[in-house]
C-alpha cells in the first residue's frame, strides 16, 4: 500500500507492506486524513519520530471484530496499555508506555490502511460527512480546554493565533459562553470567526488588553511570551503550541502575577462528534486544500503556507 | 536614621532622613527584619530596584492613628491603590499601580523606621515573640500555596529546595495533610523537617519519582526544568522561585503531559500569624544568624552562604 513515510530526513510516499490486524487492533481503510501542525513540526525534528506520518483521519473498519467491521470511524491517537496505574486513573491519553499514531512509535494515517486499537475507535454519526469527521481529533483538542478550565458565562478570553487550532478553540470557547477576542495575522482566517459573531482583531491592531483567560495557539515559540504579557493577574494561560525549538525565557512574571499555565493536548472524542453532528462548530470553512495521498509531500509544503488552513489527504484520489 | 540602601551597584548602610507619616501611611519602628532570597536577587539586578531594601519585618507603630500607635505589628508588603478594578476584585496584592516594600518603588524595612499603609498592618499576638513574628511574610508566601491549590488528604507532594521557603512550604503542606517528600542539598537543613516527621531525601539520592504536586522552591533557574520532569501527567507544579536570569527552555513537556504551572507569590497574613501562635510551624530552627543593621552588607554576604537559612537584622543591636 502507499504511505507517507518519514525517515528523519524528508517525507516520501513509499510502497510498504500492509499492516495486519491483531488481537486488540483493527485495520481501518483511510477515507480522508488531515495535516496538523504537529506533522510539520515532526518533519522539523520534533519527537524524533520515524515511520508513517499522520494522526487525523476518518475511514472504514476493514479487518477486526464483527461489531466493528464496515463501520465508519474516527480514532483517538494515544494507544495506551490499559494496565498501568495511570490508565487505571482514567488517564489513558497519558499512559507512560503509550504509543501515539504518527507521532510516537506507531505508524500513522497518511496511508491507505492504518492499524488502531479497537478501543480507540468511535463510530461517526451518519449526518457527518468525511470531510467534517476528519476534524474530530483537532476539535477534540480544542474541547479539551473545557475539560480543564471552568468557563464562567461571559468570561473574557483571548485566543492568540488564527491557525487551525486557534479557529477551533475560539469557536469552542464562544460556544461555551465566553466573550472571545481572537487575535491573528490573517484577515481572511479571522473572517471565519467574524461570520460566527466572534470578535476578532489583527495582531498589529491589538492593544494587548489583559484577559483572565488566554489560549496560546500561535504554534510559535514567541507566542508564550506574548500570552504571558496579556494574562491578567491570577489569570489562566492555556498553552496549546508544541514547538520543537527552545527559547530563552524568564518565568518570573508567572510568579509575580500568579498566572496559572495549563498545558493542554488531546481531548476525548464524544464532544467534538456531537458538535460536528449539530453544526455548532464550523469546520468546513477551514478546508483550503485537498491532495491525493500520492502528492503528500507537496501537500505538506502547501500546509506550511500562510494562506493554508486544513490540508486534506485523500488516498482514493 | 540608618538604612541599608541599594543604588544599583552595592548595598550600603547610610544615614538618611526619617520618613514621615502621612494620611494613609504610618511609621513603624523596626524591631527585627529578615533577609529573603528576593533581597539577594535584587542586589543582582532583579526588578531594577533602588532604595532601602527589605520587606520582612516586625516592629511597633510610632506615628499614626491612635488605634494603631504603640501596637506591635507585621505588615503586608504590597501597597495597593484600593481604587482600581483589580483592587475592587480583592486582588490588592496584584494592583497594577502598587508599590512593593523594598522591591518596587517603596523604601523597605532594613532601616530604623519604615513607612507602611495602616491597612497593611496586622497586630502580632502577644504569645509570638519578634524573632518568630518576623517570619510572617515568608510564611504567608508558603500558605499562599493552600490558597491556590486544593490539597486532598494524603496527596503526594514533592518540595524541591531546602532553602527558607522550601522548609516553610514543606511544613505548611504537611500540616494540610499532604504526604510530603522534601528534596534538598543540605542534610542539616532537611533535618529540621525530619524532626517534624516529614520525609526528606538528598537531591543526589532522589530517584525523581513523579508526584502530582511539586513545589519548586530551589531559587535557581534550573529548578523549573527539574520540577517539570518530576510532575506526573495532569499534575500541578507550584512555581515559587523568582530569579533574575533567563534560561533556554522548551515548554512542550507542559503540553504533552498537560501539566498545570501555578505561579505563587505573596499570601494573606492571618493564616501564618495563627500558625505562629499555635506553634504549628517551626520557624525558630530556621534562624541561623542575627546581625546588627549597621553590619547589613556583611549579613547579605552571609545569607548567600549555603549553610545560612534566615539571617536577621536588628536595628537595636
Amino acid at each position: 500500500m502507499r504511505a507517507l513515510r518519514f525517515d528523519g530526513t524528508a517525507p516520501t510516499v513509499c510502497d510498504v507492506a500492509e499492516p495486519e490486524a491483531c488481537d486488540e487492533s483493527v485495520l481501518v481503510r483511510v477515507a480522508l486524513a488531515g495535516i496538523c501542525n504537529t506533522d510539520l513540526e515532526i518533519v522539523r525534528g520534533y519527537m524524533g519520530f520515524q515511520g508513517t506520518l499522520g494522526h487525523e483521519f476518518v475511514g472504514r473498519v476493514e479487518q477486526g471484530p464483527a461489531d466493528l467491521r464496515g463501520q465508519r470511524v474516527v480514532g483517538e491517537i494515544n494507544f495506551s496499555c490499559q494496565q498501568c496505574p495511570i490508565c487505571a486513573q482514567g488517564l489513558q491519553r497519558h499512559c507512560p508506555s503509550r504509543s501515539v499514531m504518527g507521532i510516537l512509535e506507531a505508524d500513522g494515517a497518511f496511508a491507505e490502511l492504518v492499524r488502531v486499537p479497537g478501543a480507540n475507535l468511535h463510530p461517526v454519526p451518519d449526518g457527518v460527512p468525511d470531510e467534517l469527521a476528519v476534524f474530530t481529533e483537532p476539535l477534540a483538542a480544542a474541547f479539551e480546554i473545557l475539560q480543564q478550565v471552568h468557563i464562567e458565562p461571559g468570561r473574557e478570553c483571548v485566543v492568540l493565533g488564527d491557525g487551525k487550532l486557534g479557529l477551533l478553540a475560539a469557536q469552542v470557547l464562544h460556544g461555551a459562553g465566553a466573550k472571545v477576542l481572537a487575535v491573528g495575522k490573517h484577515a481572511e482566517k479571522l473572517a471565519i470567526l467574524a461570520k460566527r459573531d466572534i470578535e476578532t482583531v489583527l495582531l498589529d491592531d491589538w492593544r494587548g488588553e489583559l484577559a483572565s483567560l488566554i489560549v496560546e495557539a500561535t504554534g510559535t515559540v514567541e507566542g508564550f511570551q506574548r500570552a504571558v504579557e496579556a494574562t491578567s493577574p491570577r489569570g489562566t494561560l492555556v498553552l496549546k503550541s508544541t514547538v520543537s525549538e527552545s527559547a530563552r525565557m524568564n518565568l518570573a512574571p508567572l510568579v509575580i502575577d500568579e498566572i496559572t499555565v495549563v498545558g493542554s493536548r488531546c481531548g476525548p472524542f464524544p464532544p467534538p462528534l456531537r458538535a460536528l453532528e449539530t453544526g455548532a462548530i464550523d469546520v468546513r470553512s477551514l478546508i483550503t486544500d485537498r491532495f491525493p495521498l500520492s502528492r503528500a509531500p507537496e501537500a505538506l509544503d502547501r500546509a506550511h503556507h500562510p494562506t493554508a488552513l486544513k490540508v486534506l489527504l485523500d488516498p482514493l484520489l
